[in-house]
């Protein structure tokens, strides 16, 4: 039996490797140690997504998998059939965290899809988008990130769009009032209430794109499920810059055509070609 | 002596090599050419940034060039501490054209640096923003480009920044009543008046990043003189989602500090270790 101070560890190591993506052992961690672990991968230079495999052995994929994401959502990529339920309870708090690569909300829930229940363990944010839809991006985009039982990841995306006419989405709203307080990496607090009806109702009405592709933050793991939803969500001026001032930028290029080549795969072939 | 069909098709073809970046010839030749040539490179998979140098032998420096734009502008690139006098001439009408990698406008004028005359040909966009301030992004960046007698390149580059209460700039509302007549790669149109003196203006102020870099796009030759202005021009919401709804998402990945090596050799270097 590990003691609990060695459990600690053992947890917060494995927090460590899995970066801004999926880390369901996380609020447990986080309640023992208030502060946040900042992620050791940017989105610039050296450490960006160009040096992301040099970062550490378990980053391999994202120089060579074939289904990274995000990717070009055009006519190639098929629309869900399958059935989709999404419960995201309310909560009278969260914990906001600043991860250095993403502000993040530890979260709770139930994803049904295609028979299957998926838990949601947080959901983070990107600017500007990751995912383009026939090639246009948007200025943000919110992963609402889930595990199945058996290990299968699954992400909700959703998109969100800048509004001429001051209309924004109720839960970047209450998120807003409180990032000033994780203006720095590291950084948590407390969040008041968080109401996810209009999420969810959203993303269950459709229409979703649906592929399967990675983690778009180091190990960049494949084979996870992702349905992003095809209309974007609202989001005003003053919010959208609330974010953008503290993640600043924070997205993935483009991955290649799924099935194809690593885009660093094909460059570096190039290279040699060249020389 | 060429004859002038010979003289046409020269010109086009340098045209068709130079891409978005320069092309001070180019008024010429869509004079007698309505139509606009496409760039050959995109912005995602096989033929965006990743797949630059395999579409042309002469992209080379995409790949492998220690001294490429855009950058991160942060507290290691210098202000400019030298003379400048930016002019553009007002003028009644000006060519705007979908080159399909960018909306691009053909333009005069002088701008005097250092003590040596560059010639104004077009100035062009990009959304997001190609350079980042402090790691932030801006969700539109101009590029004015100049070449010198001596062949020298020079691009004055301007962020702009979206506002809360819609404030915009005079050039952008200008452009924008237009712009749904160049949907599509290819098409070109004349503009009305255009005035430039809320640029100019601007840039002049100062204060200016100052570094040598490159062209942003294929073939990405080094050697370019760039100064970007710190402080962002205003864009409201609706202008900003006509540039962003025909460009679609037209911005190269930041590139590695300068004079460190090419983030494409890095992470080909990093995928031989990996195998």
């Amino acid at each position: 039996m590990l003691s609990p101070v060695l459990l600690l560890v053992t947890v917060l190591t494995v927090h460590s490797v899995n970066g801004a993506c999926l880390h369901d052992d996380a609020p447990l961690s986080r309640r023992a140690n208030p502060a946040v672990p900042i992620a050791n991968f940017s989105y610039t230079g050296a450490t960006g997504p160009f040096g992301w495999a040099g970062l550490s052995p378990a980053n391999g994929a994202c120089s060579t998998s074939k289904m990274q994401s995000p990717i070009n959502l055009d006519n190639a990529i098929s629309m869900s059939k399958s059935t989709l339920t999404v419960t995201i309870p309310d909560v009278s708090h969260a914990e906001l965290e600043n991860l250095g690569s993403t502000l993040e909300v530890v979260a709770n829930g139930t994803t049904h899809f295609a028979g299957k229940a998926y838990t949601l363990a947080q959901f983070h944010f990107h600017t500007p988008s990751e995912h383009r839809i026939a090639n246009e991006y948007f200025p943000l985009e919110g992963h609402f990130v889930h595990q199945a039982s058996d290990g299968q990841r699954l992400v909700l995306g959703v998109l969100f769009e800048l509004t001429t006419d001051g209309t924004t989405t109720a839960l970047l709203t209450a998120l807003s009032h409180h990032i000033s307080a994780v203006a720095t990496p590291g950084k948590s607090t407390q969040t008041s209430a968080l109401h996810f009806r209009q999420i969810a109702a959203h993303v269950q009405a459709g229409p979703l794109y649906q592929y399967t592709g990675s983690l778009t933050t180091p190990p960049c793991t494949a084979g996870v499920i992702w349905l992003v939803a095809q209309k974007p969500l609202p989001v005003n001026v003053k919010t959208f810059l609330g974010f953008k001032k503290i993640m600043k930028f924070n997205a993935r290029y483009t991955q290649n055509t799924l099935g194809q080549q690593n885009l660093i795969q094909l460059a570096a072939s190039q290279l040699t070609h060249a020389q």
